[in-house]
C-alpha cells in the first residue's frame, strides 16, 4: 500500500481497486447495528484546512471517526498561528503532536507534496489549488462502478471548467489507470493546452503527437451534444461563480446554454447512462434541478460514497494489513 | 416516540412528559463514576448552525457525547459551501454522509420544517428565526417541575418582547398543553396581536372572541407589577440588542423601568415562586444582577437541565425504545 | 494536588516534579499499539479560547483525548453568545453544562484567576494577556530536563521581549522554584524595570536591594554574546509582531542584529547547550533557520512534549490519585 494519498497518478490499477473494494466492504458498515469500527482507535487524524471546504471537511471527519480515530480540525484559513509560519514548521508541529495522517486542503497547486517530505505520518490530498483532488476521483470511480458494474471500457464525459478543475484532472489520472476512456468538454478557454492538441480539438494549436501531460484514452470535444449520445458517464462540473467574470470565462448565459445539462440533453444520454457532480451545485447554471433530481443523478450516491472511500484510504494508509 | 422535534406543538401532554422522565434519568447519570452511556454509540449527530449560538450548539454537543454519539459541528455562517447551495442540498448532503440527527439552527422560521421533508434522518429543531425552541421550551418545563413540583395549575408569566421570541412562542404551546397558565406581559408594541386581541388587552384590536393562533390560558398583560403577586414563575426574555434601534421598540431606559425585573419587584412575588431567563442575559436591562444571583433565580440550572433534556430528546429520537 | 493551573508560581518542587514524572510515563504511551488511556472516560474538558491559539488549542485537545476525555472546543471570539455576557455567566454556563475542566486562554492578565474563583471544576490557563502561560513552562522544563538530565543548577538564559512575554514570566517562576538560575537578555525596553533593578543592570534605577517581584536566581544581561558561552540552555522568545511599531521596540533589523539568535552565535554556546523556542518562530527575525533547524534545537521536542505534559496535567488535576 501507498503511504500517502496526493494524487490520482499515486494510485496502479491494483492499489485503486483495493481502495473501491475495502470501501464496499465500509459501505456494509453502515447498515449494522453499530456503525462504528475500532480500526483507527488511538489513531489521530489532523484535518489541515487552509481554504474553506465544510463539506470535504465533514466527509473526511465522519470517515475518521466511523473508524474510531480521533479528529482534530485545524482550520488555518484566517489563523493567527500560521500567519508568518511556514507549512514546514505546522506540518512539523501537527507531526510532533502525534498526528498520524494529515487531511490537507490548500489554494497552492503542490502544497501536500511538499508536506509529505516532511512528516513521517501520511498525507491525503483533499484538494490543492487547481490540481488534484483524488479522493474525490476515487469516489467518482466508486459510484461509476456500483451503478455500471465496471470500469474498463466505460466511457466518460467530463464537462466545464476542465482547465481549473482538480476533480477532472484527477478523475482523468484514475479512470485512464482504470481502463476507461475520457472526453474532456467545455469551451475551448477552459480546456488545458496539451490536452486539446492531442485530441487535435483545438484550431490554433498544432497537432504534432501526444503533448506532454497527455493521457491515454483521453480525448477533447468542444460540443456536449454531440458526445452524449455516446457516453456512459457524464460528469458535470461545479461552475466556480469567482472564475466567471474572468476574461477567458463565458457569458453565464452563454457557458449554460452550450455547456449546462438540462432535461432535453439528457434525453440523449444512452438509457443506462448517469449523471454525475461532485458538489455543491449550482442549480441553473451547470445542471437543471430536473437533471440533478432525476434517478440517473448519482449525486446523492457521491456523497455517500465519499465517506465508505475515505475510510478504505484511512483505514489502508495507517491501520491496513501492511503494518 | 415522534421522530423530528421542530415545535412545541409536536408534543402531546404523554410525550412531552416522557420526554421529561427521561431527561431525570439522564441527569443522575451526571452523578456518576462514568458520566458517558453507550446508548447512541455509533450515531452520528450533525449541528446544522446557520446562526452563531454557541450556547445552544455546546449543550447538544455535550448531550449527544454523554450518549457516546459522534458529533460533526457545521458551521453553514459564512461557510463558501453553502453560498449558493440550497439547504435541500446541504441536507441530502448530510443525510449521505449517515447523520442520524440533525440539530439545526436557522435565521428563517421554518427551515426545519422544510429540513425535515428531506431527510430520513431525525430532525431537532435548536432555534428558527421568531419562530420555535422547543427544547428550550422543554428544558423551562423540566426546571418548573423539579423546582415547584408539578406543571399543572402553574402560573407562569413571560416578560419582555414576545413578538420576536422563539423561546416565549414554544413555551406558551408546551405549557398550555402541560396545563400551565401563561400571562403574556410586554410593551403592546411586542405582543402578538392575535394573543392580546384574545385577552382584550390591547384597546386598538376588537375582542370578538378567540383569535387564530390564540391558546387556551394564555392572556396578556402590559403591567408587570401587576402581575408578580399572582405567578409561581417569572420568565425574563433577553432584549435583542439589535431590535433595540427599532421604532417599535422602547427606549433602553424605559424598558428597563417598566419590564426589568429588579430586588424590588422580585420581592413583590409570593416566596416559592422561581425566575427564569434563557441566557445569555444583559445584566442591568432585562434583569438586575440581585435578581440573577439570588437563590429564586434558576438560570444556572437551566443549562444543566438542558444537557439532560437533549440527552433524553436525542435518545428518544434516536435510540429509543421503539427502534 | 492543586486544583487549578493557573501561575507557575502555583507549583512547589514536588508537584512540579509529579507532573514532569507522570508526563514522561504518558509520553511512553505514544509508543504503544493504542495510544489512548481510559482514565479520563466520561469527563468533560472544554477549551475556553478568547485569543486564537490554534497550536495551543490542538496540544490541549490531543492531550485530553488521548485520555479518553471529551473534548468541546469554545472559540470565544466573535461569538455573538459572549458579547455583552460576562466571563462569570460563561464560566457559570460551562460548569452547569458539566466541564470538569475549562482551558482557558484570554487576552485579559488575571481572566483565568478570575475564572476559578466561580467554577467547582479545574482551571487551566492556557495564557493569559502577558501574564502566564503555565503548561509551557512545564513543557520547557520537561524539555531540559529530558536533554540535559536534570534540572536544578541548570543555567538558562531567556531572550527577547521578555516585558510582554508570559511563556518567560512562567518561565522564571517555574525555574526557581526548580534549582535553575535564569539569566534575562534583550533590550532594556524590554525587560521588566524590578528584574532589571535587582540585578543592577539598569542604569537609571537605584539597586537598594531586590526589588518587589523578583526572583532568587534571576539577572539581567543586555549582552546576548556576553551570555552564550556559561549557558546550558537558550531560550529565544517570539518576537509579536504587533508589538514592533511600538516606539519601545528596536527596529527589526537591530532587534535581529543584536538578539537573533543565528549560527556564529549558536557556536559560542557550550557544547552541550540546547536551544528552545516556544513557536511559532519568526525565522529570521528571532532565529535563522540555521539554528531552527540544528541538532541543538528541540523546538519539534517541545511540542511534542507539551501533549506529554498537557496529559499530565489534565489527568492530575481531574483524575489524579488523590480523588
Amino acid at each position: 500500500m501507498i503511504r500517502h494519498l496526493l494524487s490520482g497518478a499515486d494510485l496502479d490499477a491494483d492499489t485503486a481497486t483495493q481502495i473501491l473494494d475495502t470501501a464496499a466492504e465500509m459501505a456494509t458498515v453502515a447498515g449494522r447495528e453499530v456503525k462504528k469500527l475500532p480500526a483507527l482507535r488511538g489513531r489521530t487524524v489532523v484535518n489541515l484546512f487552509y481554504e474553506d471546504s465544510t463539506r470535504t471537511r465533514i466527509s473526511f471527519e465522519a470517515a475518521a471517526k466511523r473508524l474510531s480515530a480521533d479528529v482534530i480540525n485545524f482550520s488555518a484559513k484566517g489563523s493567527s498561528v500560521t500567519k508568518g509560519e511556514s507549512l514546514k514548521d505546522t506540518a512539523l508541529t501537527l507531526q510532533a503532536m502525534g498526528a498520524d495522517a494529515v487531511v490537507v486542503r490548500h489554494p497552492a497547486s503542490g502544497a501536500p507534496h511538499r508536506l509529505a517530505n516532511w512528516v513521517d505520518g501520511s498525507v491525503v490530498n483533499a484538494g490543492d489549488g487547481t490540481h488534484e483532488h483524488p479522493t474525490q476521483a476515487l469516489l467518482d470511480a466508486y459510484t461509476m462502478r456500483a451503478r455500471l458494474g465496471r470500469l474498463a471500457g466505460l466511457h466518460v464525459a467530463i464537462v466545464g471548467d476542465v482547465l481549473h478543475s482538480r476533480v477532472a484532472r484527477s478523475n482523468v489520472l484514475l479512470l485512464s489507470t482504470l481502463g476507461a476512456k475520457v472526453t474532456l468538454v467545455g469551451p475551448p478557454t477552459l480546456i488545458p493546452v496539451d490536452w486539446a492538441a492531442r485530441a487535435g480539438a483545438a484550431p490554433a494549436v498544432t497537432d504534432a503527437g501526444p503533448a506532454a501531460g497527455s493521457h491515454p484514452g483521453t480525448d477533447v470535444c468542444y460540443d456536449l451534444d454531440a458526445v452524449l449520445p455516446g457516453v456512459d458517464v457524464v460528469m458535470m462540473l461545479r461552475v466556480q461563480r469567482e472564475r466567471m467574470n474572468d476574461s477567458y470565462f463565458p457569458s453565464a448565459r452563454e457557458y449554460a446554454r452550450r455547456y449546462g445539462l438540462d432535461g432535453p440533453r439528457m434525453r440523449r444520454l444512452p438509457e443506462h447512462a448517469i449523471v454525475m457532480h461532485p458538489g455543491p451545485m449550482n442549480r441553473g447554471m451547470e445542471i437543471t434541478p430536473e437533471v440533478a433530481d432525476s434517478p440517473r443523478s448519482t449525486i446523492v450516491e457521491q456523497v455517500a460514497n465519499g465517506v465508505s472511500v475515505r475510510m478504505a484510504v484511512l483505514y489502508l494508509l495507517l491501520g491496513g494489513n501492511n503494518r
